[in-house]
C-alpha cells in the first residue's frame, strides 16, 4: 500500500528499465511507479501491464511533464538523454539519468544548465557504484588515510557481462548499443562509471588524457539478420592523471573471452585495495598481506539480477527518495556537473590516439 | 674444460653481469668467460677473482676491443650502452646489450648503424622474454592462429622485482636505476621488454602510443644515507597500437605493494592466453574455459636466481653462441633494430600526458 | 527624437561600451539607450551623464533585469559574460555579447542553452568582422566561387591596436586584459574573431587545432605602480583545420613593434583574396595580378574611433535593432552556437603546446 | 686554371647540380668538378660534357668511392641521401648534402653517426641560408642584443618559386617532387631550411612541434602525359617552440597563386627585424620606424639562376673549400647533427594534426 506523500516515478524507456529498474523500485520505500514511456508504444504498455503501471506515454518529453510524475528516471537511448532530462527539469521535475549522460560534453553541458537552473530538483547520474558497499568502503578508507597517499588505480572489465546480467557475447545481435550515433559502446557504458570512481575517490578531476577506443566487431547482425556497421566502441583503454597527481589505467573490452570480469587496485603510499569482482576487497598494508575486508551487501539476492548494479541502484534510490522527502544525503551522488565531468573524459578519449610514430 | 673454439665472453658492467649473467654462463655449453670491465675497477677484479676471469678492465671500451673476447655482453648503465656496443662492433666484436638499449632513441639508430656496418657480427638486444618458453609458446600459438586474429593485450607487472630477484621495495636506496640521466626506471627496465613482446606477438610495429611516466617516490636515500633527487620512472602506464590494429596497455609500478607480479593476457578473436606470473600458460577457446598449457622450463632450478630472466638468458646465450659458431637461430632474437623501434616508444611514453583538458 | 517603439538598449561595462558603443549607437536608428550597469557605479554613472542614460545599475544582473531594456549589451569582463548573458536572456531580453564569448566551453555552453530556451530572443556574439564590408565581401566571393575550391588562409595581426583605437603597446598598465582569470588576453580578444571568420568564410567547423599561446611580458605595473603578474597570453599562433579540409593559420601579437597590422590572405585553387589593414581587399586571379576590389565603407569617419571594428558595430547594431522589428537577417550575424564553436577552439589552443621532442 | 691541390668535387645528382650547383663552382677558388653520378647515365653525360668533367658514373656509390674526388655533394633525390652520404663518409670523403637531409630521423641519425666515424671530414648540409647576408646578419644582430631577447619568428613563402628560378606553379609536372616516399614535398624542401634558420638565429633547439602538412592537388600529371598520385604535401604550416622560449610560425605553399614570396619578421623585446623576399633586411626598434640594413650581395648576378639559394651556396662552397684546406669556419655551417635535429620536426610535422575535435 501506498502513501499519498510517496515519490512518484515514470521511466524513460522501457527496456533496462523493465528488466532492471523496475523490479528494484519495489525495495525502495516511499517510490510508487507511476508511468512509463517507450517510442515503441507497445513496450511500454507492456512493461506497465507488468508493473501495473497506471500511464503509458509513447513521448519521453509527454512523461517527463506528466503530473503524475515527480521522479523521471531517464533511462532510453543516450542520444536521447538531454532532451528528456531537460524537459523533466524544466517541469520541475527530479531527474535520475542514465549513464552515459549525453552524447558529448555539449549536451552533457546543456544539462547541467538545466538543472543548476531548477537547484530545488535533484538532477543526478545513475553512478550507482558510488553506493556499492565496497567501492564506498574504498571511498571511506582512501579519505581517512587507510592507504597513505593515492598513487595508482587500475581498473578493468573482461570480459563484460551487462547490467542485467545477460552476457554481452561478441555475437550479441546489432542493436542501438553498437551504434555510435545513439550513444551506444563499452566506454560509455561502464568506463563512465570507472572515470566516475576515480573522480570519487581521489577527490580529484581528471586532468590529462591518454588512450584509445577500437571497434574490432565492424559488422553484426541485427535480429532480421540483415547486417549492420557497427559505430560504437567495443574496446576502450585510457590513462588519466588527476590533478592531484595520481593515474588511473581503465581497460574495457567486450571482446574479451576471459577473465575476471571487474577487478581493481587501488594503490596508496601505504598500503593497498584490492576489489575483486562485484563482492569482494581486500586491503593490504605496506609489508603486510592481504585482508578480506569486504562489505556485506545487505541486499544481497533481493534483486533481479542479483548483481551488484542493480543492488546499488536500490540504494541509490533509496538515498534520492530521502532527499526528495527533505533528507540528507548519506553518500556522495553524482551531479549533472559529475556527469558532464566524466563527459568530458570521455570525448578526450574517443578524439586521439596518442602520438603517431610513423 | 674449455675449448680453443670457445666464444670468449667480455662483460662490461659488474653488477647484474656478477648476480646474473656470470652464473648463467656455467650453463651455456661453448661460452667461456674471459674478461670484465667496470668503472669501479675494484668491482670487476672482484668478480673476476670469483668466476676466474683473466682480463679485468677499467674501462669498457678497452674490454671491447681486447683480442681475448669475441662477445661483449654490455651490461654497464644504459647511458653508456651506445658507447660500449659502438666500440665493440667496431672493434669486430658480437654484442649483447642490456635494456633499455640506450637514453634516447637517437643513440639507438647510432647503434643500429654500428650493427649494420658489421652485418657479420651479431648485435642482439637481451630481450630473454622471447627466450621464455611461456612467451614464445604464445608467439607460436598466436602465428599458429590459435585465437585467432589478435586483438587486445594486456601487460602488468605490480608489485616490481629486480630482475636478480631482489625485491624493489618502495624504500630502496637511491642507486643510478634512479637517475634518469643514466638510464634509470621502470619503463626502460621492464617496459621496453613488455613493448618488444607486443611487436613479438603481433609481428607488427607500434604506430601509436598514448600514457605517460610517473614518479611518485621523489627523494631517496643513497648508500651514505644522503638523500638524493628521483629523477627516472617509478611507474608508468601506456595504450599502445601496432600497424595491425591490436592495441596493447602496459602497466608497470614499483611502488605497488601488492599484486600478482607478472600477469599477461592476450585477447584473439577466438580464445584467450593467460600469462600467470613467471611460470604459467593458460589457453581458453571461445566458450571454453582457460586449461594450463604451460611450458616446461627445462633450467627450472639450474639458474640463481631462479628466476624467467635468468633462465631464459641461459637459452639465449645458447642460441647466440650457436649462431656465432655459424648455427642457425631457432627462436627470433631481437636485433638493434628491434630495439630502436622499442627505444621510440619509450621516448614517446615519456614525451607526453595525452589531451590536457583545463 | 526617439520613438516609443525603439529598441532600449542597456550596456554592462562602462569601457568599451563608452568608448565605443555607445557612441556607435547615434549611428543606429530605432535604437535608444536607456541605461548602464558597471561594478564601478561611478563609472556608470558618469557614462550615464555623457550619454544621457536614465537609468544606472551598479550590478549588471538587475540591468539585465530592467523593465527599460529591451536589448543587453554584455561589454564587461568576459569572466562574467555568462551571468548577465544568462540572466537576461531568462529575463526576456535580447542579448549582444562581446568576445570572447565566456572563459571556456562549458560556460559557452550554459549561455547556448539559456539562448535556445528563448529562440524568440536574440543571442548573437558581437562578432562584427561579418559586417565588415571586406570580410563580408570575402565571404560572398568564396560562396559563389570567384576563387575556386577554398584551400588555405593566413590571418595575422602584427603589431596589435585595441579595438578602441589605442595602441597596446607593451608598456601597456596592467589591467584585467592582463589576467586569464578575468577572460584576458589576445587569443580570445582577438583570436576569436579570427577563428569564426575563418569559419564564416569556409562555411565549416574546425575539427583539428595545432597552436600554443605564450606570454612574453610576465609582469606589468598596474595603476598604483604595484607590479602585477600577467597570466593572460600577450601571443598566440595556431594551425586550424576545417572539416571541409582547408587549412587556416592565425598569428597574433601583442608584442610585436612593427607591421602591417590586420593582414590576411585566402587562397583557393582558383584565386586569392588579399585583405590589408581594416580597408582593402584585393582579388588576384590564376596568373593575373591581383586588382583592388576593397568594398566601400559607407561609415567612414563617422564613427569614433574611425576603425573597422566600430563602424562594423554599427552595421551589426543595425540590424539587430532590424531583426528585433522583425526583419529578416541581411548578414549572418554569430549567434551563441557559433560562439560556443569558437570557445572550443580557444580552450584547446591553450591546452596544448603539441608533440615534445625532448 | 686549376692546382694540383684543388678541392675534387663530385656530383650525385644531375638535376640541380647541373643547373645550379656545377656553374656556380665556376666561382669558387680552389674547387674543380671532376665527377658526376645519375642512374640516369645519360643525363650524367650530357652534364658531364657541358661542363667538362671527366668522370661519369652510374651509381652515386661509385662515384663517392672514386679516387678522383675529394668533396661528394650529394644532390639526388633524398631517398637516396642517406645511402650516398654515408658511402661517401666511409671512402674519407667531405661530403655536402641537399636537403631534406633523409627520409625521416632514423636515417638521419644514421648519417650523423657516419659522420661522427669520421671527424675530420666535413659532412655538412646545404642550409645555404646560414651564407645569406641578410639571414647571417640577422643572426649576428639577434646575438647582439640588437633586438633584445627573441620573443617570436614568422617565416613563409608564398608563392612558391623553385631554388632554380622556376615557378612551381600549381601545375607543375609530376616527378620525384610530388612522392613521399622520394623525399618529396614542400616542408623538406624549404622547411627544412626555415626551420634550420630558428635554430640558427635562437641558438637553441625546437621542443615542442604543432601543426600540418596537407596535399592540396592530389593527382598530377607526368612527362607523359599519365596521371600519377600526388603523395608529397605541398602546403605546411607550423607553430615550433625552442628551448629558449620563442615561438615560431612557419608557413609554406606551393599553391598559392600570390604573395610576397620569402617573407620574414623577427620579434625581439627591443625591436624587430624584417626580411622581405632575397634582398631586403630591414631593422626597427621600439617605437621607431624599420630602416633598411639590407647587406650587400658581392654575388649579385653572378650566378644562374641569380637568387639568393645560389649566391648563398657559392659561398657556402667557398667556406667548405677553405676548411678543407684547414682553414677556420667563417660562418656557422649546418653539420649532419644540425640536419637531424631538423628532420625530428619535419617527421613531428608530418606525424600530427593537433587535438581533434569531433
Amino acid at each position: 500500500m501506498t502513501a499519498s506523500h510517496d515519490v512518484r516515478v515514470g521511466f524513460i524507456g522501457s527496456g533496462f528499465a523493465r528488466r532492471v529498474q523496475l523490479p528494484a523500485l519495489a525495495l525502495v520505500p516511499g517510490a510508487r511507479p507511476t508511468a512509463i514511456a517507450s517510442g515503441h508504444r507497445a513496450n511500454a504498455a507492456a512493461a506497465a501491464q507488468e508493473f501495473g503501471l497506471p500511464h503509458v506515454f509513447s513521448d519521453g518529453v509527454e512523461l517527463a511533464r506528466s503530473p503524475d510524475v515527480d521522479l523521471v528516471v531517464v533511462s532510453s537511448t543516450p542520444d536521447s538523454h538531454a532532451r528528456f532530462a531537460i524537459a523533466a527539469l524544466e517541469a520541475g521535475k527530479h531527474v535520475l539519468c542514465e549513464k552515459p549522460m549525453a552524447i558529448d560534453a555539449f549536451e552533457a553541458s546543456q544539462m547541467v544548465t538545466a538543472s543548476e537552473q531548477h537547484p530545488d530538483r535533484l538532477a543526478w547520474i545513475d553512478h550507482e557504484l558510488r553506493y556499492e558497499p565496497n567501492r564506498r568502503r574504498a571511498r571511506e578508507l582512501i579519505r581517512s588515510n587507510a592507504i597513505g597517499e593515492l598513487r595508482h588505480v587500475e581498473l578493468s572489465l573482461k570480459p563484460y557481462l551487462r547490467g542485467d546480467g545477460r552476457p554481452q557475447a561478441f555475437d550479441a545481435p546489432w542493436n542501438w548499443w553498437f551504434d555510435a550515433a545513439r550513444g551506444g559502446g563499452i566506454l560509455g557504458a561502464v568506463g563512465s562509471h570507472l572515470i566516475d570512481l576515480c573522480r570519487f575517490w581521489s577527490g580529484s578531476e581528471i586532468t590529462h588524457v591518454a588512450g584509445l577506443v577500437e571497434t574490432f566487431v565492424t559488422e553484426r547482425k541485427d535480429e532480421t539478420a540483415a547486417v549492420r556497421p557497427v559505430t560504437a566502441d567495443d574496446y576502450a583503454s585510457c590513462v588519466l592523471q588527476t590533478g592531484s597527481g595520481a593515474v588511473a589505467t581503465i581497460t574495457l573490452s567486450t571482446v574479451a573471452l576471459h577473465g575476471p570480469g571487474h577487478l581493481g587496485q587501488v594503490t596508496g603510499s601505504e598500503g593497498t585495495l584490492l576489489l575483486g569482482g562485484e563482492t569482494t576487497l581486500e586491503l593490504g598494508k605496506s609489508g603486510g598481506p592481504l585482508e578480506d575486508i569486504s562489505a556485506p551487501d545487505d541486499l544481497w539476492e533481493q534483486t533481479k539480477p542479483n548483481n551488484m548494479w542493480a543492488r546499488s541502484f536500490v540504494r541509490l534510490m533509496r538515498e534520492m527518495v530521502q532527499v526528495i522527502g527533505g533528507g540528507t544525503p548519506q553518500g556522495e551522488p553524482a551531479t549533472f556537473r559529475d556527469g558532464w565531468q566524466v563527459q568530458r573524459v570521455l570525448d578526450a578519449i574517443r578524439g586521439g590516439r596518442g602520438v603517431q610514430l610513423d
